[in-house]
């Protein structure tokens, strides 16, 4: 499977915090490996604090489970087939935010979690860091 | 009390792997034995890494209490007689995929925990486990 | 990078199980992959409780690092260059019994850590499981 | 109190990269402010998984006492003054490649955190972070 470089993380991340400034939001943007480890990272200055470990959380929730966090956060209401899901893997969250990152073949290479704004505005900048281009991978 | 050996819980999870393949859908599977430890593990190979936590923690919620995740799920709701459940014991799963295993007498001498589809699927590979045919006790 | 399978994983903790009954002591023994995440778990019948979360812990240390788990414990001795390392990462083992699994490129996939005995039981049956004949990657 | 923004901690990250790359060394290097909150992180391609939460912990130490991370190790050995302290804060990493970063005043306004290689490595890279030319300061 092909691997997330630092080289892509860090051109994603950036392309991310581009967005957020389009937009005129402080964001914290996290991008992680297909295991789920963290690559990249970077918050904007007037970012909440708070969001920092919801976006490390979004990331690491939408590549354990290969899909957007929102999808898990639909599934996991009270009543809900998997309600009390973000218990599990020491904490997970389940709000929009997280998205899987693919290779060509569709593969999931790792995920971006963002958070800072709201769930519509951290969706918009965490779309605009899996569509960013990326150097060519190996 | 009966214990469940390896032998047993070999042949356990090897015959839900049996039903899970032939569902189509990547499972984890762990089994504890009445303490609620660690007996056998297995991961398919596309199974989703954010279940490996579920299944542990599946296996183990319905050893401590005796019943199925799914029952704990359902009076664990909000508005529920034990609405928070969850947050004990370092962390319970309460949805399906998680049943008890008992002896000829009824004794519950572990459990199973099951993750990696919906939660349908994941009910059926833990029946699977429970009712597979296992080497004869001491 | 090549992945270990749960194929490959079974084979090598039976390999592992085989070798622990050769020498007569009742051992816990986990595979993980490259990223540290649970593939195979086996414990036997009178393998001491404890020794479950350590081979665990030995897994995802020797993975972590891509070394032997004996390695980080002499070098984290007190006065030694990373004393205090096991308190990193949720806890580390660092005594002998974890290694890493390599492929035929010589790239950690994966690691196997092994409890039950003493260090140097449990790294014999550790050397059992890296040395196992596996079925065909891939 | 000036207060270390994305734009400094990025030019000091990718420093310390640049460094890395000149040692040959894969590192993981965090940035955190003066409140020990992750500003900025890089991960290197090779870098060992286990480094990424050792750099995140020794910016945090060396930020929550202003001081290296390799002094605190010096005092917290059996015997020690501060034996044990490694275990507050929801832990620490006490021996070298965590630095203060301060200001022109010499107030502590954030500390990095490297890990990758040996301490002398991991310290070079730290020093060349604290060394790095950054954006002029509001």
């Amino acid at each position: 499977m092909t691997a997330i470089t630092r080289a892509e993380a860090l051109a994603r991340v950036e392309a991310g915090i581009a967005k957020a400034e389009e937009i005129g939001v402080d964001m914290n943007i996290a991008i992680v490996d297909d295991g789920g480890h963290l690559v990249q990272f970077s918050r904007q200055d007037n970012a909440w604090l708070g969001s920092i470990d919801i976006a490390l959380k979004k990331a690491k929730t939408a590549v354990l489970f290969r899909m957007p966090t929102s999808v898990i956060g639909e599934i996991s209401q009270p009543g809900g087939p998997v309600y009390g899901i973000e218990h599990s893997n020491a904490g997970l969250v389940t709000f929009g935010g997280g998205l899987p990152i693919t290779d060509e073949e569709g593969n999931v290479i790792g995920a971006v979690g963002v958070s800072g704004g709201d769930v519509v505005q951290d969706t918009t900048v965490a779309e605009a860091v899996v569509r960013a281009a990326v150097p060519a991978r190996a």
